[in-house]
């Protein structure tokens, strides 16, 4: 099997070992369908890690060498909400090896350059990503370059260079960190590594949608509710339900209810006002930093996933993630406050008066009201990204 | 059943609801023998949470309280060691919800309060108990009182408080933290949450034998290597290979094979001693602060459970542990010092050269000569108890 890379804009097929970040057209790759399935008694006789669906992953299934890549990511628990509602959990995604949901994409995307023969790599990220990729780096014997902003916290540049990478911090913004790593990766043509660009990431984080139907006992919730900054975790999740969906295993996709920081909102901005692509804003800071995107690469996508699930996307304000991240800590989950918002979507959605104005409270504010109507009647999953001790 | 408290010096029994925190005679408590069991279907048909092993837990079957205390803690992976040696594995103790295995503990221990009607805890530690317990206490809704020494970090403060607990800042030595934590209970008549003195703490941490039993298809390596401080998973590894020997389930102990920082080994001073008691030491500075204990107050039943075991007691450097701490990095695993510390005494019994006069290299140093013929000859699982961004 090829597990070949497409290009999203004009269709041109790449082999997945291309040292291309994106087709000379300027389209992003995606990956090309491959028949999956989900054969039941397999998946039983593995460990509880993302690795029970093999066969739904980009892999030879004669490959092993995942085997010295892993080191147990996945199948994190669900946890149900105490006091709330009846049918409502966390995701406990950041019971993770480096202690985030990025775990996931890392683990696969790692795994896969292992399997092409790759030998170094280069990502970009000020945070989460980069500490996934250059620990599961480590792991696979592949060298590993990670460009960080300046300002990144030194103990998150730490723990990466600890992993072994070679650590470049560059001035500037999170945009210009990104152009100094794809302008490496031009240069010396080495393999990106990208959470954002390389397609092999989100075919690791769609886990998290096989995980939470099998945990429910073979169904989805009604609704799964999302941190949204690249689009990582709503792309895979995404391509998770879709396939379970093409397996005959659920009848339709979960609605995926998306949340971002008020004060970085271009996604939000866009799915009001039903644009295509989101246009770039001005991130007006924020402390749910790993969603703090102001212009997100896979806009498009992201949005055509959420209106195809019936989806929504919230903002929420500071005040309302940090209610939400102490309202945590008080359940006994400590978090980041990136992943806090998700549960401050939810308060959000529950909490609001029936009859308030809502068009005054938040830039996406008319969906609040769909997405109120949607949690209390089904069933609904929260995500919980990253742990508190992340965070500064 | 009735989970009674039995004192380990004059036999006395007594209620576990009983708010005294050890026998008037200075005995400390163990908990009563109770009957066990491990129903292979109903283990299997429950979700990898430690509390698979309900049947062998100190609950009535029909107690379900704990549903409400759970957060997915516990069956942690194992993850095989790449390079050094076959049938050598890490469990991943640290992927939990509190980050380190002290949730283990506190999850059985607050559960088993919740069930006893307890409205009101007090702890003391300088980190991840004081952490874990204000966590599970947060999620029961009990009001929780931790004391810490005045020297503990901020960041552990924060997170201490952010779980809504009380913190205690006591000037002084560790060993007067304590004693003003027992005053208080004392004072008050309050449930001492103690993870050295409230034998329900081990009953949590003995699941890690039962783990890693069922992780290995039913059977327990030749050894555990355990860092050893107060001994909380000394012993909780004790009681769970006592449990599942009682069960017919095995037919030895494995080895416990316990590591110290040579800067602070009254237990590996006493056990190459022949002692049944660790006289206290001066802690002399150790990086590996979460095993920093002069006094271990179960100092008796750690040495008789190695010594029954065949086990044994090294000791580290300060360098040992930090080049432990970065080989582990560098394969992909971040840990805190404490934690790279089983780590450290299985590269120093593997990697010592067969001539050298090991009786000149560390306190306990004629016992590594047995570990280190231990360690090759067969299975190992090495714990890694912490996560790397506990450190300060």
């Amino acid at each position: 099997m090829a597990f070949q890379l497409v290009c999203s804009r004009c269709q041109q097929i790449y082999e997945p070992g291309s040292l291309l970040w994106r087709c000379p057209c300027g389209g992003l790759f995606d990956l090309a369908t491959f028949p999956i399935s989900f054969p039941r008694e397999r998946i039983n006789s593995r460990p509880p890690t993302l690795w029970r669906y093999l066969e739904a992953l980009p892999f030879d299934p004669n490959y092993v060498g995942w085997q010295k890549v892993t080191m147990g990511e996945g199948y994190t628990p669900l946890v149900q909400l105490p006091i709330q509602q009846p049918g409502a959990w966390f995701k406990m995604d950041y019971s993770m090896p480096t202690l985030s949901f990025k775990d996931r994409g890392a683990a696969v995307l790692i795994a896969k350059a292992a399997e092409l023969g790759v030998e170094h790599v280069i990502a970009d990220s000020s945070g989460n990503a980069g500490t996934a990729i250059a620990a599961y780096a480590a792991r696979a014997g592949i060298t590993c370059d990670i460009y960080v902003p300046a300002s990144a916290s030194s103990k998150k540049l730490k723990q990466i260079a600890a992993h072994g990478a070679s650590v470049h911090a560059i001035a500037g913004s999170r945009e210009d960190t990104a152009a100094a790593a794809i302008a490496a990766v031009e240069r010396g043509g080495v393999f990106y590594a990208s959470h954002v660009y390389n397609p092999f990431f989100y075919q690791g984080t769609k886990t998290y949608a096989f995980e939470i139907w099998e945990q429910l006992g073979g169904h989805m919730p009604d609704s799964l509710i999302l941190p949204v900054g690249n689009g990582t975790l709503v792309l895979g999740a995404y391509y998770g339900c879709q396939d379970l969906l093409r397996a005959g295993l659920i009848e339709r996709l979960p609605r995926l209810l998306a949340v971002q920081a008020e004060n970085c909102a271009p996604l939000a901005q866009a799915f009001e006002h039903n644009e295509a692509d989101a246009a770039p804003v001005e991130n007006k800071g924020t402390v749910a930093e790993g969603i703090a995107i102001a212009a997100p690469a896979r806009s498009r996508q992201i949005l055509a996933a959420l209106r195809e699930s019936h989806g929504a996307i919230i903002t929420v304000s500071e005040a309302e993630i940090e209610t939400a991240r102490l309202g945590l800590a008080r359940q006994g989950l400590y978090v980041e406050p990136t992943a806090a918002v998700p549960y401050a979507g939810y308060l959000c959605a529950l909490n609001a008066p029936e009859g308030q104005n809502l068009a005054n409270t938040s830039v996406a504010a008319s969906y609040l009201n769909e997405m109120r109507q949607a949690i209390p009647q089904g069933q609904v999953v929260i995500s919980l990204c990253g742990a508190g001790l992340k965070a500064a």
